[in-house]
């Protein structure tokens, strides 16, 4: 069974009222349910994680590393536009980490500064987004 | 039983040739048997349209729409630093487009041309990025 | 009696369904209707060709060139922002080229690559720009 | 009949001896007198006004507005490349302002401040440009 | 009773002692004891909350919101430049934030990554700009 | 009594018709009731000035440094994106200038010329602004 | 004996109390007599005229190109920055213009938009800036 | 017996007709005359193809590649400035491609987007860079 | 005897398994050994502190001012591209920092945000960088 | 007696053969008899030296800080787009160096390196600019 | 016999050793050898001359133009990216000059300042570009 | 006994004259002396070399990689900005080339150009980054 880390950056804690206009009115809560669903499913242990903090979210990725996750997918929210230290981060550690965002980038004026040490990136189907980090992750651990 | 089109732009027919230390050895031909196998064992009815003409693409993208296909896979390839043109179209059709890339731009320098114009983008699995894009396709026609 | 041609660049076959929020609902079809009655009333004898491929608008200017037409009036649709081969042809060829677009691309930020090459260019008026790409080409052949 | 107001600015009142290389010999006083006698066959009632100040323009269209006339015709002229007070104040009113320019701004480094407010641009064809102008206007006017 | 929280990012808990000759000698002690009085007098209730990390602001803010506080006043000091998780959360949040500064960003080159996610922004004014701060809340409170 | 001059750049003077859905529906003329009643209660002599044109407002800003003013507040409106003379001037006189901004421009992409010559800047709270601005005047002149 | 406007732009009429560290003590008037005696022993007639108002220094510069002066030595002040419809109007008038500034642009960030219509430029000479202008347009018009 | 191609890019078959104060005077046709005696001399087996379609000249490429050719001598013409799609194939394909242009870009500004997929660049030497792009060839085949 | 302090920001926990290509083999763990053997030698009371958040780094540049420490080495590893909070901070402090970075960022493109902050900065000499520290700290300290 | 150095820099030495439409035809024989004997008029003992060399250009301006000269008047020519070294070396010398061009480099795109370290910079008056370098030199001169 | 100088700029002299990774391992006497015998066989007197100096390059070049040469080929080496004083030079000497670099630029991101001032440039071909430049140097003194 | 060469770049020669509030009062000579006691003290044979000209720098450092020396300590000083061909040089000797400044570049505008090259840089540290330079260099040779 192959452990994966859900890592929610700064605001998703909030996902669901926070500008629902964008995100959607699902609740943080309301995912985790129907993530953990879809993992369990597919033989997938999942763990996830919520914080506003950059800090503690480099913290967790080396926890990952260190033997209890086989692959990590993240969602960086807030980091997104100056995760400088992220990007160090994941630049770094050995086990793949699948970069995900509900928008698309492209339509829009963001710009992503850890993707580049992300394995892959995905972006723009909404909720359903969370769905394709897992398969993502999985297609990967398949090797 | 869901029809999609997979839309391979300038320079994919030539994959496993063309600087296979960037995008791996398996051939066009190999990819299209993997690919018409794996939406067999999905339901989906998929059809494979290569060409190096973006006015072509164009034509064929207009003929999705018509009711022949109920979504598109496209990876721009070649046209994706200039595809303007495509962009519009993009824009203007009423069937999904998903945007996808083997490799991940973020870690380089390209910017997509067209990628605002679709529902969504994944880049940066290598062959694997194609089963994504198959399956972002079913998500959203599942709705 | 003056030849008229009017090319109509990539996506501009979709006029009417293609994005009608902004270039609003008659289709190209009964925008030809109207334009030939129009330029039928102004002693003017119009064709009118659709492309969606940059190469086939360049054929078709040489071939206007060549005796064929007196003045090309131009909506470069999809070609605007990567047109630099339109350009080259453009600034090349004897005969007038005008350059027409239905929105006002100063409100926006699209940048046309091949407007250099005009002898003059009509924006914003929507269907009635190409009324007034028809009147400019009389001026200009009236001398 | 239609009402309609020619705004010229800053330097326009020097047509004809300001670089004639680039805007031709024709005088301001020509200009006018051939504009007028167009606009009376077209059942237009053309009143024209020059100034070099910007804050002048702007009270002359904000006068415009309060009944006076049913469309503009504006060419800046050297309020182009900063009028951003004008800009606002075109944003703001509620009758069409035509911007024209006698040049094609395209085949040179002018980017019009100004232009954003405008129901519509026409550039590039020198004098016939003006006649242009009020045919625009008029195909407004008409709905 | 109006609950106002004033939120008072990266440094400034050294107020008086950092660079007294740009922001001043009143430590950040004596400029609470002074708000509380101004608060007080003006019928506010309010809160004063220090940190030097973002993920703490980006928690104290979604407290804020939780019905702890109806307006929230924020000088965001070192987190000015990079806080692009602090827009995110001010845009997602339903309470007003205003954004303070003590110097005009405008005389400098500082420019704030948060402060289009603000209501209002005042800056320039010194240790005023805090009582400006409170009575824009007012102002807005009373609606 | 505190004497302040409001001065009012190029457009102010349309107020509550230019744009409402951006600046509100109070005209100019209300404005000035309600200011003025608000000076009154607080022991200001406020006078107000409207202007479309830059040279005005510097002949102005002369006129209220030698004495005739103890503090200006300036929305300069139409000349903020090109009032570089407007600054020249703002950086010279001895008497504070605060500039005011009905939206918040960070919100936004306009960029004030002449911010850099204001002793502090407020944006954003609409009609409310107004007020604030008088409110700075008062702290500034209270030392 | 030889015309010369002298033109002095925005704020230049508070010279000596303006930024006098910048642009030194000696006022407007006092510059005036001694530019006039300056001219005076050099046979030159000159005419000075001070301005806040771009649109009336170019009724100044087509005026003194009708026939009443010779040529004009210009200090834009603060014209410099937006002075683009200046900057047509030089480059259209025949008699030669020569701009000048007291301090040396190349020193710090100021770009002067109208120079390219300039003959000639001199910068950087505090007061002694108009002699060299003066001299310059000697120079000039000796051929 | 070395087989090499020249391909000669969009509106290069009016070579002679179009611009000829830049290109000059000789036709596409006796250019070709002029190449293919060349080529015999110096043992080269020379073909040649026009074409104003960016996808034609990519799928040519790929022919070229396929034994057809020992190297390819190209001038993109009115594809270099978005050919982007065409540098993908040129980085792909096995053997060399040689880019030439008439005029020296350095002294203008245009900028090949294709010219980093070529193994070397000659330009500015008129009809004879053609000659010189055949020596290339010949001294690369050479080893 | 002199007291400085080793400040590792984020991701420096992790030398010696991040990246070894560029960083080398080392651990901190390592580092630390030799550091304090190098401090001990040079009669410097040297304490190391790792954190991945700089709102932590932040809170120990403060105490460090307070007395504890004479001196600051810094190395802020992921912090450096977004640091501007550590900017505002290092800029207050008394006490001198000196940036150091094992990597020469002159061959790379990464820019510290907070090295304006610095007295000094080094960079580029690997392990050896951080003896390259303490010989500044004590050079400086020396006076 | 005043001693002034006129330092003539790269290309300088072929003044009327190279870029006669530019520069004129007076050749640097010529154009030194002409300033020596207007030099001689105005009491200024008058050295000239012409180097196509960069680190020449330097040592000369340290000689003459030591004494041998009063004031430099310097075309840098060639080193002007380049000359940093210069640069640094003008800002250091404590006589004063003035700046000429020949040409008005407002009305093309050049790009003094130097002129920053310049007392006072003129420019765009031809072969007289030299005449107006030693005014300029001898106003200085006199206090 | 046409005499051609081959000038070899910054660094060039260390060819073979510096950097053989990118410019080869053939050194300078062995090239210059190779050389030699090339140009004997093809009729041209070719002279061979290294500097390390721009100032040395100038005065070579105008060496050149006093009839010692007929023709130049230059490889500036390390003048490429600062060598405007070069391109002052080049543009105003009469006889061709013909810059050649090993490397294709356009695979990197040098762009050379002095190219504009060229005849034509060759770039890309290793040790055989010197070969097509002294060709190219013989297709235009033979007109 | 390791030979070491300090090179001391344009301008470097008035260290102590020049500038004096950036670079302080101790002359090229006394620095010399204290640094040559410095080396002495650390088995150190050191020479020193000042030129204001790029080339004879450049030519200093191919004597130095043949043998006379195992390392470089460089300030360029005038040479910083546009020193590319040091750039090319430092890129291709052998030699460790350690690049110094006397002051902090990230606290203002500077960009070195030949950085790029160094083995490492030092910054910031006044006359003390000589010493840090050799301390650098020992640390280097020390391996």
């Amino acid at each position: 069974m192959r452990k994966i880390l859900l890592l929610q950056g700064a605001n998703m804690i909030r996902l669901g009222s926070r500008q629902p206009e964008v995100y959607g009115t699902t609740t943080a809560k309301e995912l985790d349910a129907v993530l953990l669903d879809y993992a369990a499913s597919r033989d997938i242990e999942l763990s996830i994680f919520y914080t506003n903090s950059e800090g503690d979210a480099i913290d967790k990725l080396y926890d990952a590393e260190d033997g209890r996750y086989d692959a990590v997918v993240m969602n960086p929210g807030g980091f997104t536009r100056a995760g400088f230290a992220l990007l160090g981060c994941m630049k770094g550690i050995k086990i793949p980490v699948i970069e995900i965002h509900m928008t698309n980038h492209f339509a829009g004026t963001t710009h992503s500064a850890c993707a580049a040490g992300a394995r892959g990136v995905i972006m723009g189907f909404g909720i359903k987004t969370y769905f394709l980090g897992l398969d993502a992750a999985s297609h990967i651990l398949e090797g």
